[in-house]
């Protein structure tokens, strides 16, 4: 792999046959030499999961239209990892991952295997960013958040990220974008609900569903606000999780 | 389930059976009603992921010691979950998750299954905290690590954490505790090393291992530094994790 162009490596949690990172591949195509490394199936929900339990395959799928493809059976998180130790013969310049079929906005950054992958991006040092759309359909239309990712995009190759930082980026589902805004993370909670059922030997078993309630509802600067506004959100986000003013308000007090 | 003395709800990732949930459970005992909920097995390095694909069981294993047990087998995020909205009457006044068999310092936060567990109460609003030894040794000694982790919770009972935080904490292997100390979390990153063995069908496989390199070894005011000399860490985090500095020299400023 030589580097005339910038190496763009592309990876999501819906697994390679989705719509959502056929539609990420397309959008920046033309900008860099592309190298798509997914999942078998869905990692949806694994956070920043890595698999230490069983091994990993890589299957080499070959080259499609100039972009490169591989499967695994490996969480996102663990295809940044496979792509850069295992995969590359050369670091990738950037790591997008999507696009999801769901929002990851507010407090779903930490559940989301999307972001999971741009965060490990980040943490190795490569400027990544993370895309979802707020469409949990199979076949939902991309069209509209491939304009997105591509302006995105083309900022980040224009002026790159603060140091240690990743971009995680929600697309609403409506024909009519009012704009791009970037923004904070609201506060928000899941409020679960399990739902109870009986298999067929008698015990009970769950499945876990819920949904978002926002905690902020008068706020006018966050990615929900926004994204209810038909706004595309763009969150900046870290991966230093201390909180400074804790150590300012405690010192280093603590006493065995 | 009345309300005399606090309701504890503790977790880990290493499995019920783990010696370290045992430890946090006796380090702690005497000073709230304690109610377990863990896993079948081990969920190490499955950071805040969520069970989607398939549903959960659940296991009433009943009284000991004063003691409820409940096993599962979701991940720490969905025992918290489940604790929650389906096995609790109550809400749990503290979630503890731990001690791990393992560091999660630095960078480890985004990993783990022992703080994905904390991060999960902290979104509920509940204070919580995840404790780790630095040892992976299945029969580590946890003498010491029980009276950091009553140290920390007394002093939580006493003081509260600030809103939108929970606590990270970290425990040397060391006979010689230095003490405990409020500090922020290293920059750091892990080398993935793959193994590459071959299959009886002759397909490669793979092995994530790796090792920890920190990025700033002249900090000494980071957990990897106090560790090294011997200091339990605690790390205050947050659940927040927009980079609002990228905001203030940004703006709000994205064209389509």
């Amino acid at each position: 792999m030589n580097k005339e162009k910038p190496v763009i490596l592309i990876t999501n949690d819906d697994g390679i046959k989705a719509k959502g990172i056929a539609s990420l591949v397309e959008a920046v195509k033309d900008l860099g030499q592309i190298v798509v490394v997914s999942g078998d199936q869905s990692f949806s929900g694994m956070s920043h999961a890595i698999t230490v339990k069983h091994p990993i395959y890589i299957k080499d799928l070959g080259v499609m239209d100039g972009v490169q493809y591989y499967r695994t059976n490996g969480t996102p998180v663990d295809c940044v990892k496979l792509a850069l130790h295992t995969i590359l013969d050369i670091h990738p310049d950037y790591i997008l991952s999507g696009i999801n079929h769901g929002s990851n906005s507010s407090i779903s950054v930490h559940y989301s295997g999307t972001i999971g992958a741009a965060r490990e991006g980040c943490l190795h040092g490569i400027p990544s960013v993370g895309f979802s759309l707020m469409s949990y359909d199979a076949d939902a239309d991309f069209e509209q958040s491939k304009q997105v990712v591509r302006s995105v995009f083309l900022k980040l190759l224009d002026e790159g990220l603060e140091p240690n930082t990743f971009l995680n980026v929600n697309i609403p589902d409506s024909p009519k974008l009012a704009g791009i805004k970037l923004c904070r993370q609201a506060k928000g909670k899941w409020q679960e609900k399990f739902l109870e059922r009986v298999d067929p030997r008698g015990r009970k078993y769950y499945w876990l569903t819920g949904s978002y309630a926002g905690l902020e509802p008068e706020a006018t600067d966050t990615d929900e606000y926004f994204l209810q506004k038909n706004y595309a959100t763009v969150v900046p986000c870290i991966i230093d999780v201390t909180h400074f003013d804790t150590l300012k308000i405690k010192g280093d007090s603590y006493a065995l």
